[in-house]
């Protein structure tokens, strides 16, 4: 990994090929907003690094840097045929889909670039090569249109000057472009709505202050960063007409994984009859899973809670932690579920698998 | 203010008078749970300073150091007679009226102190000056029994082996002794009543985890820190089975100020079917108060959210920031309210004054 400095952000680019030098220039999400830093991930141990330190977070972000990923991997070996690049590619690909656990946008984007490998089945490692190449990029190119469509759609359920709260970061950072909860934020930007957003810091590693809070302040929205605790006062005071998330996964009965947190202020949205959007690429929608009990979640180190990013630590030493890294947030409470093929609505058994067969 | 550095902290005491040298010794919250520092405030300045840097933080423990602070300023003055000498108490507590404007104990504790000393009218300086240390020392003395006796009754809501969730820190640091909300938990552990305690952080100054997780842990609490945003996924995995909470101020409808945040926990627990209990020793309830919209609440710099404690600013230069110190829990949203006179059920119009009479 080396780094590429750049002092000028407004070209905000997430995820993108240099294919010349066989490396994924990719921006450093745990730096943000004090530094912007490009890393380029070559080696396979760097993907997965980057996708377990969450310098490349977000669903759909990572499934993308995962089909680089594998890509590259492929690239770089030295099978002299379909069939020992495929071993390859399979360790590679199994390697990769254990650096998280709960965003199946990972498995989805591993598992399409499998299905396609097999697709090429007999075909020289160059001709393979050449079409993970292509996949990968497909899958690029498509979330861009994903993201802008389900901004589109969003935008429909939203009306100029609104106040929209949002929890952790789906943005242009964690996707190709223009994000999924804030893909309406941007487009409602470049049309003159003047949202008012509050961005959820969003503990223990601050999403919403570090990424959030940054690049919409980049594009200009008006943007105020609150800490997680101060959601419910703001509903209460009447500055938040909607709140926008993004997802993780979404379960066949709507059930939604995402931040740890987003359940909590789900039940706020509720209380206070403020209606809540979850924005989901198809991608993210796992038809598979029934419920959210079905969805496993990541715990991860005391250390984000006690010491990360403090001078001094900041909780006795040695005290328990609990650190799930998502949360569930129940069906019932999600007002509608915003895909690229369209709104699904409760009841969600029934719209989403809708959303699927619209497609295309 | 000098500094007393102690090592051993298994005798927490948070106020305590040293009228040989006319300093009061205060324990300072902002620098825990790194180092256990005694500062010595004897300018009515640095008392002034102490309670709006929140080294004493906590409302009955701001009361107590209050009532102090005009004491020892009072013990200054050179003022020849009871006139002159009122003059200058008047504006002592006027200036120390001003540091923090959400806790009612605090003018609770100076407007007992002026009573005092309107009742000791045309007594000789000297005189009023040895009333006003007795009322002052009364003032801590009480609070350690109200604490106590809130312990006791909050003690009968719960039952061994119980999870219990608490924000921001209502315990030994913030009173004389004991705690409010911690109280319960403090006289369950000495009777072996074994609750699992879950701590909310408590951002932005983390309260929670600096204090609450630390005097739990000395105590041989079984505590386990969490992020804010958690309460929601730890109410739902029923690791919880009650609420408890202090509070800065208590409307005559039962409308709770206490900690940004606290109304959001009192949400969740009302979509969990959790009870919410309020730990309010009758100095907090003020029956002058109509409801919560006559409380005025504390905005806090924004530095406290985007830098403060951390090695580098965590949110964006320039960014717009919301920083509330306290949110008020509707009445609707609280199970019951804990007074050292007995709990105060709903209707809190009805049960709220009963609380005062039944004093005594």
């Amino acid at each position: 990994m080396d780094y590429e400095q750049h002092g000028a952000v407004s070209a905000v680019s997430s995820v993108r090929l240099d294919d010349e030098r066989s490396e994924l220039v990719v921006l450093d999400q745990t730096v943000l907003p004090n530094e912007t830093v490009y890393l380029r991930l070559k080696e396979l141990s760097e993907f997965r690094d980057a996708i377990y330190h969450l310098k490349v977070r977000g669903a759909p972000a990572i499934g993308i840097a995962a089909a680089y990923g594998v890509y590259l991997s492929a690239k770089a070996s030295a099978a002299a045929t379909y069939d020992e690049l495929y071993a390859d590619f399979r360790k590679a690909k199994a390697y990769l889909a254990s650096s998280r656990p709960t965003a199946v946008n990972l498995f989805w984007a591993l598992d399409r670039m499998e299905s396609r490998f097999v697709r090429e089945a007999g075909k020289s490692p160059a001709e393979v090569k050449a079409a993970l190449k292509e996949e990968a990029e497909a899958i690029r190119a498509e979330d861009e249109r994903v993201c802008k469509s389900i901004g589109e759609h969003a935008l429909t359920l939203l009306a100029p000057g609104m106040g929209l709260l949002t929890h952790c970061n789906a943005g242009t950072v964690a996707t190709a472009k223009y994000g999924t909860a804030l893909a309406p934020i941007y487009l409602g930007q470049e049309r003159g709505y003047r949202f008012r957003v509050y961005a959820d810091e969003t503990r223990p590693l601050l999403q919403g202050a570090r990424l959030t809070a940054w690049e919409l302040q980049q594009a200009g929205v008006d943007v105020t960063l609150i800490c997680d605790n101060m959601a419910s006062i703001v509903m209460k005071e009447g500055r938040v007409q909607a709140v926008l998330v993004g997802c993780d996964r979404v379960a066949a009965n709507g059930d939604t994984a995402n931040k740890i947190g987003t359940s909590g202020v789900a039940i706020l949205a509720r209380h206070y009859g403020i209606p809540f959007y979850v924005h989901a690429p198809l991608s993210t929608i796992d038809l598979g899973c029934r419920t959210g009990d079905d969805i496993h979640i990541e715990l991860r180190p005391d250390e984000e809670v006690t010491t990360k990013w403090y001078e001094k630590p900041m909780a006795p030493q040695g005290v328990k932690v609990y650190n799930p890294a998502f949360d569930v947030t129940d069906h019932s409470l999600i007002t509608a579920i915003v895909t690229e093929n369209g709104i699904a609505y409760p009841p969600y058994t029934d719209s989403l698998p809708q959303m699927f067969r619209s497609r295309g």
